[in-house]
């Protein structure tokens, strides 16, 4: 058993921080992590005594320490990750032909550089406390095994798909339809084949101009047959749009969400990158069939040039978990997406009231209420994404996203005061709230001390 | 004599990164640090005979090292830096009565904590590249004159002031017209009395809600009688615009800049923040004044509910620096203020899509021009605002902002192999302009391994 003491903070309402100082956790590692209690520190004594615990047993924060649920990133390309933070400033579809396609069919004939690239990206990450992540891997099967006994060997929870594309492709990705299938469906077994929990294969068309339609169909019936998520990209920008529209839609813009439906793809074990572009009928049908969005700030402001209203697909019904679309979004890190997240719903606020006939007015009014714009993403609504959405996106809400009893235990040690990105006047802001919003607005992978998943660290002793 | 050899970067020219690999650079911390000769590498032997150096005294760079020119912060508040990254989704008067006049006004019977404070401050800052900033400090003199002593001892660049305000202003912080003018007169002083080049005393009015004409006026004269730069905040939010208005404009918003005008204040030695709202009118008379805007990217989001346009101001002849708005902005980072420009930039460009009768027309017709959205800012032009521009607004462009010969060296040593915040693949992203953008979307203070001012070390051996 594994037994920690201290304050602990999260988010089981959205919008809402749940702080509980001084709390005692028992963990079991044995059984996937499971959280066995979460008791009042006071209760100590008793607790350990019934299970079997002794006083020294117990890992005891200090001041300026708490845990947080670990974070979890809807969606990235773990190939990227090679070329991240470069050619941010030259459109989609060059940087597609330049950097990703060529870097992705290398990883073929070159495995040691998709180990070294695959084995940074899973440690960048768990270092910077996301314990769960949904990951497009490249078109071939074997850099996507090899990918696959990285996540088991660091002991990352995951999601892990080959991307489909039969179609419109660049000759060193293009497959066929049967090869797709074929190659999704060995990778389906080879993970499965591990009998991991926390390691899941994805049915993975890559988006809607890549796959024909009997790709998606055959696809569809993959996803059924195994009980697999499936994982693609959805209206993410007027370009993708207008491909879509010449290929299926005879010069219309494309019903995506339908394709998708149609091939049995849209499903509540679906999670679809960005949506920017989703028409209300679209972002309706997504709703009723329990449908996620994996909303990427950072790159929807460098491809997409639209915002996603958040609060509204999520008043539709919609599920939004968040990603950091490594490498569309340059920065890998999940504290990062939930900045950008708080900034795009300002900048869509910032719109709102540009629109508005008598802008001054709008602003005001929102000024003087103390929620304001509803749209406006408060920090707290960004952990909530980070965690709790991005665990109702994957459908693992009963097993993560919060550290309440019978959870497993995903979560981070966080320490405010040890030096490193930022500040503490105790003084001043005396409060753990203020010392969390200050670790989340500023805070980076030296405040992460501790990672765990499953109740096994993945960082620190 | 400090000699250098390596790969230099900086941006003459915005929008223009220029990248010298091999150069030798000759610096004489002796003369304020000036820079008296950039030869190409292969001259070194040469060039150390004429400068009596030695091979031995070289710092040569490694593979993956480069030079920057330091950052310059156009405007953050000293004292906020205490409370920076709290109370984030509050509304600002709020947020002002709750944090901001309180920790400002503690400072005085509090100057272990004012020590404290600015301080930390000021290393976060060096230890960040910022190299050069632009402080408002807070409203009594002698926390103002610690803050002074410190920034000397620090051996950092920096102007300083004291806001003033004689309205509008709770009783801990609100001080007579006369009070206001005398203590900046004594601050101008105390400041000049060190005989440093690098540290600056600043006449600052608050903003116009908190400062009487007659206090504006008097201000502007001092401003003139000692020469000295002046800062102030213009058209930040409509809340602002509409405290003003009710204060100076009979109920219609003010022409703030008219009113700095008059009083003297709005000279080629001005440095406004935000200017969001500002008139086309005002902004053709900053132009015409030569006074600039610093440009608070992060901070707005929050706060002006509003994009600066900064490429029109640019266009219209207004000069822009960048600034962390620390703590409006909660970030105290340049490489921060930088990413959080682009991004603003982006969310204007969806703001005009969005805004556009066929949006998707629009969209696309920037995806296929190379250059894209002439209002987007891309990471080099951000750069430029972070250096050079930051230099003219402050008007030290012929002393700082490139590393050219005849400037002091206010410098960077980046180290972007050395571990931190990023990996880098060479055999994926091999060219140094690919290492100088990771570096500028993904690296912190890790991988700025030395920072040097007028020449002398202020971080690093
Ligand atoms: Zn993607
Ligand atoms: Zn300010």
């Amino acid at each position: 058993m594994l037994f920690i003491r201290g304050t602990i903070a999260h988010t089981p309402l959205r919008g809402e921080v749940e702080l509980l100082p001084d709390q005692l956790l028992v963990v079991d590692p044995q059984a996937s992590g499971r959280i066995v209690a979460v008791v009042p520190g006071e209760q100590e004594a008793a607790c350990l005594v019934q299970h079997g615990g002794q006083a020294e047993d117990v890992l005891r924060l200090q001041e300026g320490q708490f845990l947080l649920p670990g974070f979890i990133d809807t969606h990235l390309h773990a190939p990227q990750y090679a070329y991240t933070g470069t050619g941010t400033h030259i459109p989609l579809m060059e940087w597609l032909e330049t950097l990703t396609f060529p870097t992705e069919s290398s990883f073929r004939d070159q495995l040691d550089l998709a180990r070294d690239v695959y084995s940074k990206v899973i440690q960048r990450l768990l270092n910077n406390g996301t314990t769960c992540a949904q990951f497009f891997a490249t078109v071939h099967l074997e850099p996507c095994q090899l990918f696959a006994d990285l996540l088991e060997q660091a002991g990352m929870r995951a999601f892990v798909g080959k991307p489909c594309m039969d179609r419109q492709t660049p000759p060193g990705s293009l497959e066929s339809t049967e090869r797709a299938v074929a190659d999704t469906e060995a990778l389906i077994k080879y993970v499965r084949g591990k009998g991991l929990s926390r390691l899941e294969p994805l049915v993975m068309p890559r988006f809607i101009p890549t796959c024909s339609r009997a790709l998606l169909r055959a696809l569809g019936d993959l996803a059924a047959k195994h009980g697999v998520n499936v994982h693609s990209h959805i209206h993410e920008a007027y370009d993708e749009e207008e491909f879509a529209a010449a290929l299926e839609g005879g010069g219309q813009v494309v019903d995506e969400a339908a394709l998708f439906d149609e091939a049995g793809l849209l499903t509540a074990r679906s999670v679809f990158a960005h949506g920017n572009l989703l028409t209300d009928a679209e972002l309706e049908r997504m709703a009723a069939r329990g449908a996620a969005i994996a909303h990427c700030p950072l790159s929807n402001f460098y491809y997409a040039e639209k915002i996603l209203p958040v609060s509204r697909l999520l008043h539709m019904g919609v599920k939004v978990g968040l990603g950091t679309d490594v490498s569309g979004g340059y920065d890998p890190t999940m504290l990062g997406a939930q900045r950008q997240a708080v900034v795009a719903s300002w900048a869509l606020h910032a719109q709102a009231v540009a629109a508005a006939e008598k802008p001054a007015e709008l602003a005001l009014r929102y000024q003087r209420q103390p929620g304001r714009d509803p749209d406006v993403l408060s920090w707290k609504d960004a952990l909530w994404l980070a965690t709790v959405g991005g665990a109702q996106a994957l459908g693992i809400q009963d097993r993560v996203g919060t550290l309440e009893a019978g959870k497993e235990f995903d979560a981070l040690l966080i320490d405010g005061r040890s030096g490193g990105a930022y500040d503490v006047f105790p003084s001043v802001t005396p409060s753990l709230l203020q010392e969390l919003e200050k670790f989340l607005c500023l805070g980076d992978d030296r405040h992460i001390t501790n990672v765990w998943v499953q109740g096994r660290p993945v960082k620190g002793a």
